[in-house]
């Protein structure tokens, strides 16, 4: 187990994690739904973009708090996820996210950053951002729990038989 | 300031509590774009269904996390605003989810029941469950904080000048 | 894996789990210190109660947070550790508590059920009450994620060699 | 309402901010017994440590993470309370605290920085370390909300009238 912070680089144990990542996230239909797009990966961190769009907004027009939300679990579950072995799959165990600033603009930005990266554990702390005539926000902010599944590598539904405990 | 179990039945400050929330919550182009419906409300208490779409999945074809955590939210955001005078706005200030079991089924529920109505800051508690076969089983559970902004009427866009603090 | 509700009666994997959570709790100097005693044990329920004293106090004399949170954090972690088996021990992943009212009165009283109990992870739903002149308020309410160990029993210091990971 | 960064210098809206923590700190029966005291206080920064106490541990003889969390939040508060005015008193609306690595050391540090200060609500990113032969571990990471209330200077309790709402 280590604990990391935010000036450690730490050591993927999958050198192709990227690959890995990305697969798995271009089979979340909600991620291509919402137009999400991962921009930055390295090792132990994730940054995912989604624009504006109306059907994302809750009753004035800024982002939904729920997409604000999903950009701090989903950056984090892939951050943590960079550092999983090849043939282990993800799940969020639980988030947390504070609402800070109205989530008023045309890019939301989501970035994460691997707090502990455990075998079994990893924690991940999440910062959303909103961009406005290019200024960033910072809108929220969130802690993710994420555990790692080994010896289930994360595939396609039919061949996953994927489930909790 | 009260604090209330789950067999208090509160009283509503404002009469039109139900048509205020469903005008909110008809404003959110989120809940429309995922075919989200309050199916219940009552003074303390509401509860949304959202039907399975492919839009709306993880990796494995089931609700994704972010849906479920909106789910918590939102019933906890509209519970908490049954009880809020007819001229507040209400906002998340944070919520916590707790993933139990994948989101796998036809229909999302969320219920949410408000566990303290302050003047100020409002506590739900949420649980999230999914239907398959007619079976529900609980598949999330979260702590939902909110803070209601009076004199400010939660209307539509041009009117509102919503914003925090 | 179960997702339980309020009214299952969940089945302990060890028929002695109440001397084995006696044991631990006994372990904690913490408790000891503050005067805690365990008043109800059930499988996947857990009740301690504290005595008001002016060394537990915040600025204004009440319970103070950290406090609460401990009642909140440690009822979940004996409620969850009724259902683990005889030879795992247990640690807090997270935990989340929401104050609702002020910690005014002579005695704290934390009670937690078990929401999920899993191989690996559990998670309980806390309250923690304040008496004062016999009636009982809400002060806080909050959610306790766990991790079951196995093959490591919860002994004494020098026999443990527990670590994370 | 203004959300900051870590690079950022916040301005105290009071400037006898740190005579106000120090005393309000004080006053709080919990951490003079458990010996913590403030060792850096700035301006929407706040650090406390801990000395190891046998009266403080889990059953492994470890920081018990009721302590841990007590740190994380307690730390928080008078991180925001530098930035508020001088006649608000305050209060922790919530707290989250990840257990990281276990609290084996002979010091714990809390250090906790303000994300954002708003005239009502303010959230801070806490960690907590543990030191042992000289060398820190981060045993903990938390974010805290709190409310100010203005108008209700933190005072002994026989004058303070304090209640929530």
């Amino acid at each position: 187990m280590s604990t990391l912070n935010d000036r450690g680089a730490p050591q993927p144990r999958d050198a192709h994690y990227a690959a890995r990542v990305t697969d798995s996230f271009q089979r979340q239909g909600f991620m291509r739904h919402i137009r999400a797009r991962i921009v930055r990966l390295e090792p132990g961190y994730c940054e995912i973009h989604v624009p504006h769009q109306a059907e994302l907004t809750q009753q004035h027009g800024f982002f939904h708090g729920g997409i604000i939300g999903t950009l701090a679990d989903n950056a984090g579950g892939y951050a943590a996820y960079t550092l999983m072995p090849a043939d282990a799959s993800i799940l969020t165990v639980e988030f947390k996210v504070n609402l800070l600033a109205p989530g008023d603009g045309d890019l939301l930005i989501g970035r994460s950053r691997v707090t502990r990266s455990g075998c079994t554990l990893s924690v991940c702390h999440s910062q959303v951002f909103v961009r406005k005539a290019g200024v960033e926000t910072l809108c929220a902010e969130g802690l993710v729990t994420l555990i790692a599944l080994p010896g289930r590598p994360d595939q396609p539904v039919a061949d996953s038989g994927l489930h909790h405990d």
